[in-house]
């Protein structure tokens, strides 16, 4: 999984500019030379899709004589640019201008994905006869993909599907943003009791980043610790890397070939934004995620049977990936997964800017002190409070924009104390540095019980959790 | 591999036209926004060598208004379509108009390899102590690429190497040219006393043609027991489906993902032809041919070690594939694997047409019996014979275009008698019959050989051939 909340750079988007001159000048000499129907159609769409994303990047339609970030004196490149800049989000940037994140509504209008809504959430709790997590009372896990209903038919129709989430181990230094699929996903396997891939494309952080195979692998290793300290039930749950899994696998490279017979470069470009100078790698990676979508990609787990559903959190930075799975599936004789999408998880600095490996500050590590992650949150956690005291008192703070808050919607959680805050905070009857003390203590000891967790994980643990073996569950 | 001896149908010459004008104009559009040097110099490169492409396909150069086949009624397109046809080799496409059959020399000046001199083959002897293959002797493997000094120094110093070669598992069906690299590596094999890895690509068949997964694997084991039948030692040959193997290997797929982020789309497409509209499995395809040409590949047979190096004996136009892997070889860190070219084996029909799986008659099958041999020789080889007995005896045949005598020169071990042959069918004192009869006495025993042995291959020993395993030999 490419994982955005890491913090990788945003696309220049002055290549985006020079990509979308050159296509078109590809798209008139296509329609000059009487190219077929298809072949224009294929570049007209790839067009269309640079201009959106060029639209979203710098938040004005693209003129052909006006690159970005360098306005014509004239004014020229004028009116658009004062407009407020809209969301961008692939699998390797999310980009926002507002302190209150991304608007999730436009982005489910424009991936074409479905609200979770109350109706949604009610039937998972009827199904399931647990309080749903969380996660979905709070709307962090807001959108699916057809279709979440089926898998509840399924279910409660004692039908089998399964859990499948990621990781891409591009660093030793995980953060607690990277937990939250993790923390969803373990407590979909615990009330619904079904087994759980979970794929650390280490293959995809070779390829990306600069990084030797040894690396990328010993990070997929260091990660899967991480992630068992999240709870996993050991006897339902597999976690691979792609760089070992693709060399003990009768039926994962069989899968990886037919999604890639499906998938022309056009489509790859189209849904990726890949260019001819990207290594072939990279360009037929997309059906190494997908794969794990099917289930016959683990014979051992699943023998033979191709015909299981999967479901799939993710933050929904992924979705490409799976919009993609799920286009190809039928033509290839299996299920389409379904979809739960996450919001992201906001830097410390604010929901517009980037969390970083490599800016200790930008956010609470999985390794932080207790008196790191006071002083990081006291210090840098963007507060959505007024100049003064008195103002404060006043006027109220703004939950929308505070950081702290956002990380107790992700955190704390009882409702009650949670909405309490909340118009506390809006009132103004609580101060800035008492909310931040609340957060305090409650990372606090999140953060020191993963780690206790953490530390009683063995090689030998990890190893188990790695080997393909049998999952015990019950299926029909 | 991709066996074009199979014969796969010509890249259109009108796609090729197109591709070049499309091509152009986005040369064009790259130099107008003032791209990057390392862009305009990639869409240049492609730009030439697509335009050598056209030309040996079309025989004549690329002319914007003037598409093929179609010259215009004022003779614009004039002079030059009047040239002799230029011949075309890819991985899919061997191409002639002459009765000779291709011009390897001029194929090694474009190519760039190496002629195999007598001075090469001098040293063969006396490294092995053998008398080099006739195929050596007679110029059918006639071209090496740097180098097969080296190889033969290092085996003067008692330093290892291994051989590689493969086939591309189509169809069932199996014809007495596709056993030629075959019957040299398994000389190879004897005379050095190394191991050997063989390919099948069906992973390759499966992305090209219209099969499913299951027939191009089973395609690649039934064919497994015609290359078993060459007579491979089983202690030091190692038999693999890449369907199979990807899922059985831990130093496969990660020597696969290294090679796949060293190439661009844009150098495949320099290399292969690529277009945006073929699949990704295609472009990613030429790593999974390139891998086995690094030791590593085979933790099983050569433990980590990298470092072993690799000989590989193929037809020329599997060329472009180790083109590519002895380009990435030295930055990821491995040594370039040797070549050894073969000539193309001719249609019965004559060099310049085609064998096809699904014609019969277009060369003698390794199914055929005593009698199918003796019809299809004396009914379709093409005779490079005089109209009549009386101006044959007067003026002598051609052997050139001789197709009975091209087969001798592969299959006649007797080089004494393959001059007398020479000489007497070229004096006139042979008659075309009496060559043809001695063309269908050496090919109904080897056939008969081939079959019996077949027939032994059971089950049990090809799947010991397809199981990795450690192979039997002397390394240091």
């Amino acid at each position: 999984m490419a994982d955005t909340a890491n913090g990788e750079p945003p696309a220049s988007t002055m290549e985006l500019f020079n990509r979308i001159a050159a296509q078109g000048e590809f798209v008139r000499a296509l329609k000059a030379k009487k190219a077929s129907k298809d072949e224009v159609d294929a570049a007209v769409e790839l067009l269309l899709s640079l201009k959106a994303s060029y639209k979203t990047a710098v938040g004005e339609d693209y003129k052909a004589d006006c690159p970005p970030g360098n306005p014509a004196p004239g004014g020229d490149c004028g009116p658009d640019a004062t407009e407020p800049e809209e969301d961008f989000v692939d699998p390797w940037t999310v980009q926002t201008s507002s302190a209150k994140g991304i608007d999730y509504d436009k982005l489910i209008v424009r991936f074409g994905s479905s609200k979770i809504n109350k109706e949604l959430i009610d039937r998972i709790e009827r199904a399931t006869g647990q309080r749903p997590h969380r996660f979905l009372r709070r709307g962090i896990f807001f959108s699916h993909r057809l279709d979440m209903n089926q898998v509840l038919d399924a279910y409660e129709n004692k039908k089998p599907f399964y859990l499948y989430t990621g990781r891409g181990p591009s660093s030793e230094a995980m953060h607690v943003g990277h937990l939250i699929p993790f923390i969803f996903t373990k407590w979909l396997q615990d009330v619904f009791n079904v087994p759980l891939v979970i794929q650390m494309t280490d293959d995809e952080k070779y390829l990306w980043k600069d990084l030797t195979l040894d690396q990328a692998y010993g990070y997929a290793v260091e990660n899967a610790k991480d992630i068992i300290a999240c709870g996993f039930d050991i006897k339902k749950t597999f976690i691979f890397s792609d760089l070992d899994y693709m060399g003990m696998s009768s039926g994962f490279y069989r899968n990886v070939v037919k999604i890639q017979k499906h998938v022309t470069f056009n489509q790859a470009k189209g849904i990726f934004g890949f260019t001819d100078s990207d290594c072939i790698g990279k360009i037929s990676f997309p059906a190494i995620q997908a794969a794990p979508s099917f289930s016959n990609s683990f014979p051992q787990i699943f023998k033979d049977r191709a015909d299981i559903q999967c479901l799939i959190p993710c933050a929904i930075d992924q979705d490409p990936y799976f919009r993609m799975t799920r286009d190809v599936a039928p033509r290839i004789g299996y299920p389409k997964p379904a979809l739960l999408h996450s919001t992201f998880f906001p830097a410390l600095q604010g929901a517009q800017t980037k969390m970083s490996a490599s800016d200790p500050n930008s956010s609470i590590f999985l390794t932080d002190s207790a008196k790191e992650i006071k002083t990081k949150v006291n210090k840098y956690a963007f507060s959505g409070g007024r100049d003064t005291i008195e103002e404060h008192r006043q006027l109220g703070g703004n939950c929308d924009v505070d950081v702290s808050f956002m990380y107790l919607t992700f955190f704390l959680e009882d409702d009650d104390r949670l909405e309490q805050i909340k118009q506390d905070y809006t009132s103004g009857a609580m101060l800035t540095g008492e909310l931040k003390k609340v957060l305090i203590e409650v990372l606090q000891p999140l953060i020191a019980e993963h780690q206790a967790r953490r530390q009683e994980i063995t090689d030998e643990i990890v190893k188990e959790f790695m080997t393909p073996r049998k999952l015990t569950f019950d299926f029909q």
